[in-house]
């Protein structure tokens, strides 16, 4: 049987960012396999060309080595090799019936973990290995939640089909979108995903959290020619008057009466030195809405804005869309459901049906809309967890009494969707 | 026999600006008629399409009421309604011979004149009638040179052709080109240009004034959608955003080291209310360099910013050119004849072949351009008078002593080549 | 007894705009001392140095004089000189009890009225006759019933003091806090505002108008130094420089996560000519926001955006308000109060106790804040009337029966406080 | 006796950049003290808080380490540790008279140096040991020059004092600042100052380079507040506005009139992540000017449009000039003593005593300008090599044969002053 504490504290020492976690996926891959589960994984699970924000190919592979230095299986992280790190385990119950999936994401953060005494991971010595990343957001115990609803499932005693998402790179909203157009979510009847924390206390569930923004982040790079500053300045076409037009009036796009709308550029490089014409630029933008069609305008306008600043000095220039994610519409029923059953739970002591306190954005958004567009049903739920910091905080960390009552309560939602 | 002290008294007290000379020219026409010149006039003188700068029909149309009103001669007038305010008047020799022609301008400022005692109109009550109009860049004087010139040659004495342009719009660079665009340049052999004035002395004569600027006077309309700035901004398209940015890349147009530039953004209108997002702009440009092809890139730059900087902000715009000119470069033989005729007219004491104090631009440079693409010569001469004030002052003034030393000098010079 | 519907319509014929109201507030002044109210107006009503949005001393004494040609009474305009059009009636009751405010506004718009044959002052005579200015949002029916609520109250047959207040400039925002600022409803106990229209329909009545935005407008005036463009670029200091990367700035200001808001920069003008350094630039920029204080900080982001951008340049500034509104948190029971009495009055049919349907700012919002913050209680009422077309629009009208139906309402509430 | 081939090859193979010439300057120091000059050097040599664009420390101390391994004298770099990288040798002759004084710059590039077979270095098997960096400007050769004179005048037979100035950091024009304000010029009475190349081909010789402009280099950094873009961005202060509104002003700084100038911000940094509002931005600047005076007046400007774009958005700026130099205006006479004595040198062939070739700028200039103002001359000479790429380019080199004819050319300017 497995043992949660071990296994999350296994994945807290070994934090692996956005489409990096071979280590992670690989350990994931072994144990749905040793449960009897089918493994759907690599470029079977994930569209290669929808993945956002993929790292550099060095990146990639000083990861993949790291991993193979670290245990993983060799002949599992193959297939994994240059980021296709999403695993999905697929169980079918004895009898027929619906299709119920729950979504895991694996992914830390580039964060460097505490070293204080009373920091809990430092004092029980499962810190990072892996200096300057860390599970800082609680990634580490969604996955082994998710080993342990397969552990409760494994001996197929139940009606339909569950299917257990392991995803990359949430963070930065995105990874889901790649496993979606892959084709992944097209028969799931019900989905269920979840975060824990989120600033909801130890003993609380909510069933439905609603409030997750639109959003939409996006590289943008401007080329032009490079000059000497002094000698000839005409020859030169400037990147960064280009990017710093840019950058001002996407600022100063306006307010909506329709929904409330957020614009940052929140960075901005660009040239090499004093006496060059600054050659290149690149641009980071985040727009957000509370709703799909207005963030889908703003980042039109954000586009059009870039385009013509670098028409404007004559400049070329590319948009890539580094991470994106929707709002969650989750389905009543849904939360009522899930709560019915959370109160079965020993340990759950305070309950909403739905509350509106998601912070930011969430890919999982990706998954929940398509399940509903084929006319099945979602929802995100909070479970609760004290926390001694903050959500990608140094000093962040979960109670891990949480693990085995999240995956009770999971599991009693699948026997019930299952039955 | 004229008499210039009054004809040039009579101009000063009815001065009409740019495009609506119709009082003035309409003098012209009937003095080089009953000189009996051939004159050229109206539409036949001048391409629509090429003014620059055109008021408005309902200035124009005033100004034409009010010149019916001072005297201006009905059968002639009706052919400059609406803007025709050329004259050309031509005379052929005895004998065949070379073409030569000799340009004067003709209109005013809107400048109010001064009401000092010590200012000479004034006090020798030959004040502006046309309150806020004024003579005062010596247009007055050059008007009445060329009628004077005419009556010289009105014998036709002389082998060859003599072409007399008086010219409109000078002021802002605009009507000059129309004129070179009807074709009344094509067969001119020689021509010269000349100025009153320009900080040099009475007594003092230039063969050759080099330093003229190429330069280009643009106005741009943004066209966006108004929008009620509270309840639905993003229903509005900004003109003045689009404005905005356009003026402060315009003025971030890099510096050229083949040759001094120089940009202006000197008007800038736009938006109606507090609570309107603003749907129209307008912004008047103006670039200028030594050389008539760092212009052109200038005004292609601000044509690029320009169309970029409305397309931006989803706007519609137009540019049109309302004036402009290029450098002038006299030839030196031309100047050298003409220093040398100046050398005998009484009065003039001191003599520069060339000198690189020309202020600003000129249009003129077009005629004499156009003649040296066809194989003919042509120079811009400064004839000195001692001036109370700067040029477009409200107490500018000429020494009516100069008009007929230039008439000689002039006289002197289409003597000399239609020989 | 009143003609109120001949009053409207002399009013209507007579639409004076913001500050000018000299004829009307003449009546208004004759009417009020004739039904036996003590009245007090001119300097005594109102701080002269609060009043917003001034117009220039030329337009004020045109329009003065306009006002006497048209049967202002001279000893009563006399002490309106210059711009003091408020008119405050006032009528004590046979017995003490509580003093009860009713506001009434009397300004017009600058909007050319409609001469269609469907448009009904047109097909009954009693369109404008000051061309260009309209009362298009219905302050010559609130005259109206402030003047007939005055009659029901000549008697002085109640417990308390009435206060009638007749408040110019209401467009704009910009007169009513001249009036606070005087002391004028320091001893207020309750205060009743409304507008007919609003887009509630004839019949209906809501007791409290909610959403009214705070706001302010302003404008800034830069001044640089005049260069030639073309001689000497560098001794100019471009104020058109300096107000657009104030007007980028200004629109670049972040949204707020504490309340909506709104930034406009809706007019920009500057400079004389293309070859001319820009000396000045004026802009009219508007804030808003639901709450005061989010609105206080843009007004305070903008004055700083301002003066940097201006001091970049070496310019000098200023900014001066021209008008201003906050919320309206109108008291329910007051609202609830009105609508008990509205049930009283035939032609009453539909009735809210409250609404947030109101449209953009008003400063009663001033006149009521003052109010409550002395212990006072207050509400803004919205009244029905069918319209042929919306506020400010050129075919605006409103039902004249809601004339005396609105006197009704207002006589009842203020007899229900009084007794 | 000095190999100077040799020489030039041991700093070729260790190229060391401004303020790190720890090993380059511990070899100048023992050889001029092997040879009997008294050697100023360390914070003895230049003042530490004049240096400009010095490195960080840890880059300073890992050259520092690298110097040590590579055999500098430990003794003698553990002065020059933290970036005092200047060397002053003295030598007194056997009788009085005035003191000369030559500058060599010692720093390199960094450059990756060509690996080309036909790259003499490579071929030569003296290439960069510093893999990155290289000296591809001639300051090996000048800094060989130097020491080859040194050995000429170790005897002392001359009459006066002789002072070798050996230079760090001319690249960026950063290092000679500190030197002058050391007062280490302010007893020469002739300076002469040199370079290798500068597209004057070998054989050829000029007494003084005309051209030379006036520039700052700046570095400014902008310090705001962050804040989550999508949960409180009006909390945030937003440095990489505050920079994008500095960059757009600093380019639209005017033209001058009154001399040639240029501005280009080279390089712009700033933000971290796409949901974070930007806390800091970094922006380098250059100024260019002929003239001091108007380069002092770009500087200004742009310190002012600097400060006023962040305090336009609260943010907290400083300002560093990391490089900086002045024209310099040699003296003809020193010009046409160095030319007397070039032409008695064998092997150079083609004279000009002056020549406007400068390229770009040369902090040389504020050692001349300090002799001169204290009454003493000197002057910018150019020797001419043949170059197979351009300076600053991975394939530059110089001819070695230029070495010993430029020590002959220096030993007799020096002998003939000192006489």
């Amino acid at each position: 049987m497995l043992d949660l504490v071990s296994l999350r504290r296994d994945f807290h020492m070994h934090p692996e960012v956005g489409f990096t976690e071979f280590r992670t996926a690989s350990k994931v891959v072994e144990i749905l396999a040793s449960l009897g589960f089918d493994v759907i994984y690599g470029a079977d699970a994930m569209d290669g060309d929808s993945r956002r924000g993929l790292p550099s190919a060095d990146v990639l592979e000083a990861a993949y080595e790291r991993a193979l230095r670290d245990g993983a299986n060799p002949q599992i992280v193959e297939k994994m090799r240059g980021g296709y790190t999403a695993v999905i385990g697929v169980k079918k119950g004895k009898q027929e019936g619906p299709a119920v999936a729950f979504r895991f994401d694996m992914d830390a953060l580039p964060v460097l973990e505490s070293t204080d005494a009373d920091h809990l991971p430092q004092a029980k010595a499962f810190r990072s290995r892996y200096e300057g990343n860390m599970h800082a957001c609680a990634h580490d115990g969604h996955t082994t939640i998710g080993l342990g609803l397969a552990e409760k499932l494994a001996d197929g005693n139940f009606s339909g089909t569950v299917r257990l998402i392991f995803q990359p790179a949430e963070e930065g909203v995105r990874g889901a979108y790649s496993i979606v157009q892959k084709g992944m979510l097209d028969d799931v009847d019900y989905i269920f995903c979840h975060h824990l924390g989120t600033n909801v206390p130890l003993g609380e569930v909510h069933g439905a959290s609603f409030g997750f923004l639109a959003t939409t982040k996006m590289v943008a790079h401007f080329h032009g020619v490079p000059s000497h500053a002094g000698a000839s300045p005409e020859k030169g076409k400037n990147a960064l008057l280009g990017a710093a037009t840019a950058l001002l009036n996407i600022h100063a796009i306006p307010r909506f009466s329709t929904g409330s709308t957020r614009v940052n550029v929140g960075v901005l490089e660009g040239g090499t030195a004093a006496n060059i014409i600054p050659q290149h630029a690149k641009m980071i933008v985040e727009t957000r809405s509370v709703s799909e069609e207005v963030n889908a305008e703003l980042e039109q306008r954000v586009r059009n804005i870039i385009a013509h600043s670098a028409a404007m000095h004559e400049l070329e220039h590319e948009i890539e869309v580094i991470g994106g994610a929707i709002p969650i519409n989750s389905d009543l029923d849904m939360a009522e459901l899930a709560i019915e059953e959370a109160k079965q739970v020993e340990g759950f002591t305070a309950f909403k049906v739905s509350d509106s306190n998601a912070m930011g954005s969430e890919d999982a958004s990706f998954m929940i809309k398509r399940v509903q567009e084929r006319g099945g049903k979602g929802t995100y739920m909070a479970i609760g967890t004290d926390i001694p910091a903050p959500h990608h905080h140094p000093k962040f960390d979960i109670q891990e009494e949480i693990l085995p009552r999240s995956v009770e309560l999971l599991h009693r939602i699948a026997k019930r969707l299952l039955t």
